[in-house]
């Protein structure tokens, strides 16, 4: 129970944590099917060209353009069927003058050949059915209907760069580039621990005093959700040599430890004292409704989140400290949340000093005050975004239009 | 080759498609730590209330108020300490007029007490080590600083409802309510093949007239990205057996199957005769570009897409078909992506009837094109969003304000 009476302003706290977090170096290999949404830990050369050779970008006939100067459906041209191009065969023969061959989108083109009418663009004429005639109603120009060869990509091109985020239509790249499975940097792992003597896993029955253990699951959907993998370790009771043995499983096995629950007894505050004695404190403190206790500290080389016991204050300050760290130490692009700006429903008062965040539904296109204590994960739950009210500004009228920032 | 002219216009395909779609009724336990991002498939109940005693919000003394009444920092009211209740731990003994208990947060309060004087707010006075006094410097009222049982969670109260997507926040609320794994939907399967005889899986080497396989990567990504579970299956050639075998392979194990490649070969559209004798086909052809080659059927209780092999265009359709029809499918909420309204670049000129979404970069707060040509992978991994161009407009010129959704 030592006073917290030295805060830091919450974007001192936010800097502190940013400064802390160090991108991760470890890579490993990902097959492509689940790359998406991975960092590339690696440039992507292209094997060959993409396609490898010209090809029809149509269905129709291959054709000379010269044979098709004038075309048109009242003069059509008619040219001699000599061949048929499937996908994936490489054509049999030549196209010569007054030729010409049908073909699939994505077949290879004949040689000879140089331009592809579309099959909409045509007419079957008079012939022998091995040879038959084409009317061509439409002339083309050369190249015209072609997907030339390295026309996506070229042998030798880079295709993708080191620490890109892979989207869908990247890893398609990758594909294309010859690929099967790429290097990429890996998810940092946050270990989360529960702390507090009152804390039991989820589902098990309470004894008198006891609570079920909120935060290891709402954490672990944060950490899941914006790019890390979460580890919950068993939660530990206030008790020294038990607090000493979690962090050092947590900093052996983890890039982010992330520690809930005060246990502040007496004099002591346990889990600070267990990380002081481990590592550096970077702040104890911030100047924040919800989340006022909370540490930063660096152990060895993993950086350790104390947070409040209270979910919502948990919570709150995962969504504004964790996310971002987690973010940077993974090479993701930052997080913007959605937001939107509408009438609060009901004033607010604020505490002086404290830069706050509250909790809000919307409700008839307006922000309705969510908010019941901090310890209550319901006023999360039910909550559509929150609105922050910075330190300096004593109340927030109803009818006054505010920023909500969307869960 | 059979031409294709009869298109249905864009929002009637997407009409049809999400007509297509029945949201999923298989459920399936999901431990907590891994729920968040599913939708629940049952009401959650409150199995005890929450918390389930009185407990002090703060750390600091527990205390009858009226013991406090006009205490101030000149002028402090002197209580007699007679417990230390941590967390986890029933009080020990009741508290008496004119004593107070040390008391950390969440601990539960002790009877006789009915307010918490934060620590900030008292001082050590003499008395003996055991029993020492404690300086009360601030007047607290009836149950301040204390968390009332039941004011999260009241026993029997419906926490959740079956349907509501589970946040990290209502996971938590799941564990305050009791339960350490619940029952949500399943997430709908998507079975992936790439038709054509020229499809090489990735990574393996290319005969000639080959290339290799892009878009079972990039719907793989897609799928799962918007809350699908991805299945690749071996791609297929030309072949009508191999077709109607892995037609019914998807249909028998999956809620959608993906088929790339138009397969089209002489008078022959190989996948859609072996979808059409199969099922009931909703459309064929959109009045759309790239993905104007594109079905829609229903084959049993599957949905089947079949989509154009050219890699752009399959993820255009994937992103404007598929993405809606699977997020109705796992009732998930429709996805809304983002979008930002720049100056374009470049003139575009659009084709004539055809509803037209073209790629592009944004460069120095302008939209570039970037499209290439529908075949290309390239035209989408370079590219930032898409621009959309209505069937009835014919160009849109250069400075023109456009409305790009990114990806």
């Amino acid at each position: 129970m030592r006073p917290l009476r030295n805060t830091v302003p919450f974007d001192e706290a936010l800097a502190r944590t940013l400064g802390a977090a160090t991108p991760i170096e470890r890579t490993e290999p990902a097959p492509l099917g689940t790359a998406n949404g991975r960092v590339l830990a690696e440039d992507i050369i292209a094997q060959g060209d993409v396609p490898a050779f010209d090809r029809a970008a149509m269905d129709g006939f291959a054709v000379r353009a010269a044979d098709t100067a004038d075309a048109s459906a009242g003069a059509p041209k008619t040219l001699r069927c000599v061949d048929a191009i499937y996908t994936g065969q490489a054509p049999a023969r030549a196209i010569a003058a007054g030729e010409c061959a049908e073909i699939a989108t994505g077949a290879p083109m004949p040689p000879g050949a140089d331009a592809v009418v579309m099959v909409e663009e045509t007419d079957r004429a008079d012939g022998s059915a091995a040879r038959p005639l084409v009317r061509i109603m439409k002339a083309v120009q050369e190249r015209q209907n072609v997907g030339r060869r390295g026309t996506d990509l070229r042998q030798g091109e880079t295709v993708l760069r080191r620490g890109e985020l892979l989207t869908p239509s990247r890893v398609g790249a990758c594909a294309a580039a010859g690929r099967a499975a790429i290097q990429v940097y890996a998810r940092p792992i946050v270990a989360i621990v529960s702390t507090g003597s009152e804390v039991v896993a989820p589902g098990q029955p309470l004894g008198p005093a006891q609570v079920h253990d909120v935060n290891g699951s709402t954490l672990a959907g944060v950490v899941s959700m914006y790019g890390g993998m979460a580890r919950i370790l068993s939660s530990v009771g206030d008790d020294l040599p038990a607090l000493r043995s979690t962090l050092a499983e947590g900093v052996r096995s983890a890039d982010i430890l992330v520690l809930s629950g005060g246990s502040s007894v007496g004099e002591k505050d346990l889990v600070l004292d267990v990380v002081r004695e481990a590592g550096d404190v970077l702040f104890h403190g911030i100047a924040v409704k919800p989340g006022k206790p909370t540490a930063l500290a660096r152990v060895g080389a993993t950086v350790v989140l104390a947070m409040p016991g209270n979910p919502a204050s948990c919570l709150s300050n995962a969504y504004l400290l964790l996310v971002p760290m987690l973010r940077k130490m993974a090479r993701l692009p930052a997080h913007i949340p959605r937001a939107v700006t509408v009438p609060l429903a009901a004033r607010i008062a604020s505490t002086a000093g404290r830069h706050q965040f509250y909790t809000v539904r919307l409700v008839d296109g307006a922000a309705v005050p969510a908010f019941k204590s901090s310890g209550d994960i319901t006023s999360m739950s039910h909550a559509d975004g929150y609105v922050e009210v910075p330190a300096h500004i004593a109340a927030v009228e109803a009818g006054e239009r505010v920023r909500v920032v969307l869960f």
